[in-house]
């Protein structure tokens, strides 16, 4: 236990120090144990097992762009994503681990007390067995918090879903080297910090139950206070939850996407160069190889695949108090990877790079209004690293933006307002919320009054 | 409005009788606007619409059998069930419709105010509009009641979904020939008259907010004052929500089920047999030729492929008091054409001749507890039949079944115990009870303190 977060980044410093790690890109076409698919083009890795990069044909998307190809990471196997949950002294902690991810931009970060893939658990890597794992398989001791599948990132994989954990217990738990417990309080800290909560932890964390400390309420008239109130079980929320869900399944009614696998070397638009795979404007991301070193995994050298971003992402909520109460502009958002090719997105999420030589009207919607939002508007707003361990130096901006109170309650049809309440409803059951938008929720459940 | 539903059956028995219909069995291979592809064996109409009939492969099922191959309806497209409530004189009531359906055993059965797949509305049929269709499409007048994608018969469909509507409206509402305003309490009645409440409005109404009368409750030690308590918010439950939701979550994890089409003419264990394709044990059901004449029908007269089931399906709730409060056994089951692989089920679904010669140790389990339930403990027991626009006389005896008190609580891993407002709550999101647990959720529903 931490007396302070000061205390943890020294312990976090030291630590890091003490482990060999060391990634690099390498030439995507040389890389040990995969290889390239005569036929398809797809990349493989010899054992036919971890994942493929394939190629993806997008049409009749809606979004901005309607039909497109590109590569796409096709991992079937589920993972599981824990995190253990305690209290001491009344004060609930999670077990968080340093662990180092290849494509970390800072090499470590803080993870899940379980962050495996089935190949981890089962052996395939040949490597060592996975802490923890036993508090996060059936028959386990302790009481669940949260359990359900949950995508991940949709543009990147496809179908990819993982098991998001938090289990609470109540038996000693001992605690290894690279672990530690960190309270929530410690948790809100951090997450303010750059590049240091991992996207993992950051999803299983939007399923966690943050009791409020007592004392008194927030007064009203403020962010907070209307924030809140948006937890409220009792809050008003513009629309009632029935017709969120309308609104959900009608946008997947209008939903007209299809999406294929192809072979890799079918993807037009995207071409090998200097060892990578790139997008022929260089936009998007680009596939390349990476080599590594590490002492404190489960094998310590291996090189693979992994995407590596061309420009950082904006991912950001509007919010608005209505009556008092802070709702956010919720996007039903075409995801060309996910299980149900529609999922609750945030307001704006997109590389704006992407976008700067386009004609206003093809640019997301929303956009401008993030981007050029007043510094006192800005609630929240920091840089996070996406998944490490497939993404190379992927790296997001996520703001909370508070709108003025003449911005319009009628919104375009793949757009509604709801409460955080409501949202948080939608992420006990699988299929709602993108990673973007979990991610994004776990900074209002963080959220401090002093943040503001 | 009818006074009873004594007039309604006088009316629903005129409006048959006034219309032409008529339905036969005839060779598949001769079947008009059909055709069996040359390359695959599948079936296919020469628009390349409304549906096809291939091959599935199945594998790594963990059902009583592994491994098998089986054709299967694929149909992507969605429709609409939805169904139009108004108060009348405070009391609701749901429009419905006389339909013929080419596979109904009877003809005619009531179906939802809308039963419309998207060529209907879209006019592949090229046949009439569909009546009340502008209630459920946006945007539409009305508050909604329910809205949301539901799952189909998945053992014959792969990844259908319909999206199950109830809009509530307070305006006039013209009311066309064949359709009729029929109160909640009335369609309780109705349900216990064997196939004639249809799939599509059983579905649907599973998604409907019963308002109990006033009035006294029912004595606590009887089945009904379980009942009513398992549809309490308050009802004590043997386990908490997430507990179930996680218990859901492990059940998909532990699913291994591999799927994929091939092509129909590789489904070895089937073949071709007087205009069918049927089953070499001549199990499960028989792939079969319909010609259809009806005078009510957006087009007069058709021809199409339908599924024909050897023989009855039973459909079974086990239910159990747990402290006053009825519980009921709830599977988690691998479901070969469910977009999710598994969903919940009803304690037992099967066809039981399928089992008649199988050791006991591969039947289903607790099939014995429905088939020899004692007759006082059987508190629901009626003949339904299946959607008749794909079935051909496909009709199911579903089984509401009370066990003793020493049943034990302890169940295997597939299953669970829960309460009647817990499988409500997942009735709201899809993709997670079977059409078949619908069904018998609207059972419950509609259930009278009389029945028993």
């Amino acid at each position: 236990m931490f007396a302070d977060t000061a205390e943890f980044h020294a312990w976090f410093q030291d630590r890091c120090r003490a482990q060999d790690y060391r990634a690099a890109k390498v030439p995507l076409d040389r890389l040990d144990g995969w290889h390239t698919d005569p036929d398809s083009g797809n990349i493989v890795h010899r054992t036919g097992k971890f994942f493929t990069i394939e190629g993806l044909d997008v049409s009749r998307s809606g979004r901005e762009v309607e039909a497109w190809r590109q590569p796409i990471i096709v991992q079937a196997e589920q993972g599981v994503l824990g995190i253990l949950v305690k209290e001491f002294g009344g004060v609930a902690h999670c077990l968080l681990q340093i662990k180092m991810e290849p494509g970390n931009i800072n090499g470590f970060q803080l993870s899940p007390t379980v962050q495996a893939t089935r190949s981890n658990f089962t052996g395939v890597h040949g490597g060592k067995a996975v802490p923890y794992l036993e508090y996060f398989t059936a028959p386990r001791p302790g009481r669940i918090v949260s359990d359900v599948l949950q995508s991940e990132q949709a543009s990147w994989f496809l179908a990819k879903r993982n098991r998001n954990m938090i289990v609470q217990v109540e038996d000693d738990v001992p605690v290894l080297d690279d672990f530690c417990w960190l309270s929530f309080a410690q948790i809100a800290e951090l997450l303010r910090v750059p590049d240091l909560i991992n996207m993992d932890t950051r999803t299983v964390l939007s399923g966690a139950v943050v009791r409020r400390a007592g004392g008194t309420d927030p007064a009203a008239d403020t962010f907070h206070g209307a924030l809140t109130r948006s937890w409220d079980r009792d809050g008003a929320s513009l629309h009632a939850t029935v017709e969120l869900l309308s609104w959900f399944t009608e946008a997947k009614g209008r939903c007209t996407l299809t999406r294929q696998l192809i072979p890799l070397s079918k993807v037009d638009g995207w071409s090998w160069r200097d060892g990578t795979i790139c997008h022929d404007r260089d936009q998007h991301f680009a596939v390349v190889g990476v080599d590594v070193h590490a002492s404190n995994r489960e094998v310590t050298g291996w090189q693979q695949p992994m995407f590596e971003p061309r420009s950082r992402g904006v991912i950001a909520f509007l919010t608005r108090r209505i009556d008092g109460v802070l709702h956010l502009l919720v996007q039903a958002r075409t995801e060309t990877g996910a299980f149900d090719g529609v999922e609750m997105a945030p307001t704006v999420q997109c590389q704006p790079e992407n976008y700067r030589f386009v004609p206003a009207d093809r640019k997301p919607l929303f956009l401008d209004e993030v981007l050029g939002a007043r510094p006192e508007q800005i609630r929240w707003d920091s840089i996070h690293s996406e998944e490490g361990g497939r993404f190379y130096h992927a790296q997001n901006r996520y703001l909370l933006v508070e709108v003025d109170d003449d911005f319009p309650l009628e919104v375009p049809e793949n757009y509604t307002w709801t409460t955080l309440r409501q949202l948080t409803e939608f992420v006990r059951y699988g299929n709602h919320l993108n990673v973007e938008a979990r991610s994004l929720l776990t900074f209002f459940r963080f959220y401090q009054e002093d943040d503001r």
